[in-house]
């Protein structure tokens, strides 16, 4: 696994190095640049560009080539998440106050916007068109409009569900395939076409994208419940006060006992609700197998991950992710 | 001047079809739908595209080819002023509630996105890139990007101005030319680039776009202050309300007496200010030839596009963009 981690590191680099060339800084507009550099700074494991460089070599492609739109995945990643803190009035994250609480929200929103731009300049750019090809730079703006349109589907569906007490399985399910499982999988996909994949080849990765997508964020809920304010970069339990249908929670309203339901009810979608209270109904989701469950269904969709990619040749960038995979349900973050 | 009214809705009227088509309901996310569709729905006379296809036109190209395309920057112009409206904290629109006012803020963030990608999406339809061709299809995205981003360098430059009381006619030049100049600059360029232009017919375009953009922006910032809230679909004096560094407003500050300046002062920036208050500001900057000043502007912008026009074959649709170039200025609206 430490191996698997320096890979990461290793990718990170290199992905780092070309955003922070795209970024560069506008003496007219410094503000622009530095809120919008901001979260790149503040950390970040960049595993979504790894996704994409790994799947390009696991197809027989050159990862290097894959760079510049690996790293246009992540500045997509991270304008959705300048938005997203915005609209959960997140003040954390990756340990460092988020864009809005800097800055202030039309900053943060026309920092996204800015991003998000960019991620369609990086593709375009002619060093791309000319090593990629005209047809593939087309395809993969196509691809990640659509799964930037899908993640405005998930986003909605997650602000409906905040509203809702009756939130379902198969709507949390939806919700998060939409709106964090679709960017690992086109990130998968991508990949693969830039490797020059074969039609099964590409079906695999794209299948092993959204299932290792789907075990990432259960996990993720999952941490935002037993992890702690250090590791998260973010409160505890912020999820339970923004009124968050996690899983955990869906389940917790339907199987807890009526007292302990109760305590689940009296802080979800609280802001103000306090620590102790917090507290209080993550112990009752933990003691009454809540996270349990939750952790069963991230493993068993690790496990469908893992088995998609047995349909590509055996290599070491397989092995990778593979690893990552399992990365993904063992991380402590 | 009738006669291009009805060119211009007749255009409008296909570009509508082509977007109401892009947009399509969504069953599962109904609201996503609607809060994206609505200020289509409100109104707006589509000038931007109808730049584009005329521009397409005027260089020998076929203009009905170019309406995916100029439907894109449609919307792509309606996505910027969804987020402008959030920032502006603005709580009407064309005669409407504005998106965020009917959805709340985080719905309107995500519609705004959702259209964004939109933009790119329509782009690379197959029926459009079959006609248009691959190289073009990624010069156009990559023009589109890179406007975007000018839009936010200048969303960023009129924030930033908002805050300041000694803003300079070249400041509020360069915001309005990134803001709003650029993207009829971009609609008049693409058009010319799907009509397959030569570089001084690219030029020429690309010029006139920039010029009648300056000068329908500066007349805006008129409208704003003497029309009429029916005519303008917003309330009077908004501007003056939200603090911005209007060429009329910094032209005031700079040559109005003292006692006249603490009238505009008093009202700058100060969103609970009495619609007297409001009233007598505007008296104010129009009795000392402030509106005179921004009005002498914009027709010198309007000649410098028209004048433009000149490196053109004659045509009719040359004719049109000269007669666009003069509604501008001349508009009530």
């Amino acid at each position: 696994m430490s191996k698997l981690l320096d890979e990461i590191r290793l990718c990170c680099e290199e992905v780092d190095k070309f955003i922070f060339k795209l970024l560069e800084p506008d003496k007219d507009v410094p503000i622009l640049y530095e809120s919008s550099i901001h979260l790149f700074k503040a950390g970040g494991k960049r595993v979504r560009p790894f996704l994409t460089m790994k799947s390009c070599e696991a197809v027989g492609g050159d990862p290097s080539a894959s760079i510049p739109i690996a790293s246009a995945i992540e500045i997509l990643h991270t304008f959705t998440l300048i938005h997203d803190d915005i609209m959960d009035e997140s003040n954390l994250r990756r340990g460092v106050p988020t864009v809005h609480t800097v800055w202030g929200v039309p900053q943060a929103i026309t920092s996204g916007d800015y991003l998000f731009a960019k991620v369609f300049q990086a593709v375009c750019r002619p060093e791309v068109v000319g090593r990629i090809g005209y047809d593939r730079a087309v395809r993969i703006v196509d691809m990640i409009a659509k799964a930037m349109i899908d993640i405005a589907k998930g986003q909605t569906l997650d602000l409906i569900l905040q509203s809702r007490i009756d939130a379902s399985e198969g709507e949390y399910l939806e919700m998060i395939r939409l709106k964090t499982a679709r960017l690992f999988q086109i990130s998968a996909e991508i990949g693969a076409v830039l490797g020059g994949c074969s039609c099964e080849e590409l079906e695999a990765l794209s299948n092993y994208g959204l299932k290792a997508g789907l075990a990432f964020q259960i996990v993720d809920d999952i941490l935002g419940l037993v992890g702690s304010e250090e590791e998260l970069g973010k409160p505890v339990g912020s999820d339970l006060r923004e009124g968050k249908k996690t899983i955990i929670v869906i389940y917790g309203l339907r199987r807890l006992p009526t007292r302990s339901k109760s305590l689940v009810t009296r802080v979800l979608g609280r802001r103000d609700a306090s620590d102790e209270d917090v507290r209080k109904a993550i112990d009752a989701l933990t003691r009454y197998g809540c996270v349990d469950y939750a952790k069963n269904m991230a493993l068993r969709f690790r496990d469908e991950a893992i088995a998609s990619l047995s349909k590509l040749k055996p290599s070491r960038s397989r092995e990778s992710l593979e690893e990552l995979a399992r990365l993904f349900v063992d991380r402590r973050l």
